[in-house]
């Protein structure tokens, strides 16, 4: 198992990526090894400077970075040395099993759709975010942004890549799907959500267990909460800013200290045919720690071969 | 000038409503006098044992209620003796200036809609929400949940509705608009947004400041927020929880206090021909005071006409 990193990415890279592979390899790891992509020298220097063993580790040098505010499709064209058009390149003939960067979100989104593709049968593969319940569970929420405008059935497979990942990587049994909505009955909501009730009512890959509202967003009464990426950015956006509240106004709270999405790592871009994972530019080494920990999971679990199955069928 | 008050609407009416009118006119009132609507013997008990002034108050007896859970039009229909039929009735006929109720918020709509109708250029009505910053002030985000589904020319008008209710209503000088989205650019968001961005650019009749961001909500970087109802809902709905949790968790805080919506008391159907109040069902006493002084100064400023100045100019 061959789990490929972006050095590159990320505001606080290449430091913080280092710092994470460290804590990921401090845990005795079996048949793992990493491919760091990035400037091999500068990564040599730190790897040493944090006394990283070697053994499972290659470097594949990446002459260029994608900055994080260069256009996607442009930059990811013109630089075929950067970190993420390595990464991809590796990802897309084999050479990884998985790819993950903290770097340019809309690079890492262009690289998926376009060196991956998408599972068949998927439409609009997406991202979701974590969700921090009271329970001291995660939720997963999607889409978390990268489709504002979605149809109905795009919903409904959000659904179902969800479900495969609250099951297998979050270890949730059976996860409850509830559609984000405005009123708990059915009928109720825009004509999106009125739409897509049914369908998700009628999925037999999914636990949907109806509307959920605002309020329940984050408590458990669902574990994969469904909408379209406008809503979904929004909630994830002003759920951030809590925490931000939170801790300017001194409060110190165990639960909403979970509100700091940035110790997440990356999430998932589910519904792309291998594992791909895109982090926050703002992650430290404890999010490139779990990121690597989720594409082992992914990979561990044959969470692909899963979604192509539910596909298919 | 006349304020009608449904005595019969909210989970804890009558009592809580005698409670809040007792409120409202212990500090002395000028030129206002207060229609209570319900059932006038209970009425007046409830007013006699909490010692209310009688010389500014009149009965309007209603001898029906419409619940909370009955269908809004049906009920509206049938129950023309209900204090919300009368209410509109009053409302309508010109014998009160302003109608209040916290009862069934689609019997609400619906009599706000038909009884009283739109100010003239109005398409869609809408109904805000309070947002709590931490400077102390609030912020209106609209819509909050009655029209699920907009145009882009519905959310311009919100725009410009919203604007007048916060600076002559919330004393908002040259309020700040902005648009709800995922992103921060001109040109970013779903199509919706996209669409309406320009619009609100063109409008002179605000001061738009661009797009913000879910994580911009509780903050003050625009003081009327506006978006379709769906997001608004969800979002208005998700800032209530997080009450609830602060509150679940023990923590005391000035600023997160602000958060339990039920202070505020109602929020006025903004772009209907008179003054509206809607009520949340759990008002209590200051809720109701609230609504009273709402309506007196939306009343006060002539805010209605200001309105129908700026859809015919």
């Amino acid at each position: 198992m061959n789990i490929g990193l972006d050095m590159m990415g990320g505001d606080y890279a290449p430091l913080e990526a280092v710092k994470g592979v460290a804590q990921y390899l401090s845990n005795p790891q079996t048949g793992i090894s990493l491919t760091l992509i990035g400037d091999k020298a500068t990564i040599e220097e730190l790897l040493a400077a944090h006394a990283v063993p070697l053994t499972s580790i290659q470097i594949v040098h990446a002459e260029q970075v994608i900055e994080m505010h260069e256009h996607p499709t442009k930059a990811l064209k013109e630089k075929q040395q950067s970190s993420i058009a390595i990464g991809f390149h590796l990802l897309a003939s084999g050479k990884i099993d998985a790819f993950i960067s903290a770097g340019n979100t809309g690079a890492m989104m262009v690289g998926a759709l376009f060196s991956i593709k998408a599972i068949e049968g998927v439409s609009r593969p997406t991202i979701g975010a974590y969700i921090p319940r009271e329970n001291g569970s995660l939720g997963l929420l999607l889409d978390a942004g990268i489709n504002a405008d979605c149809k109905p059935e795009n919903l409904n497979q959000f659904a179902i890549l969800g479900s495969l990942f609250a099951e297998h990587i979050l270890g949730i049994e059976n996860p409850k799907v509830g559609l984000v909505n405005i009123g708990e009955e059915e009928g109720k909501g825009n004509i999106l959500a009125q739409v897509t009730y049914p369908l998700l009512k009628e999925n037999s890959l999914i636990n949907f267990v109806g509307n959920i509202e605002g309020r329940d967003i984050l408590m458990d009464k669902s574990d994969v909460m469904v909408c379209e990426g406008f809503t979904g950015n929004v909630v994830l956006k002003m759920a951030e800013s809590v925490y931000d509240i939170v801790k300017r106004r001194g409060i110190e709270d165990e639960h909403f200290d979970r509100f700091n999405f940035e110790m997440y790592g990356g999430v998932p871009v589910l519904g792309v045919a291998k594992p791909v994972i895109i982090g926050h530019g703002i992650s430290h080494a404890t999010a490139f720690k779990n990121m690597i920990a989720i594409a082992q999971r992914m990979i561990e679990k044959d969470l692909l071969k899963k979604m192509q199955d539910a596909f298919t069928n």
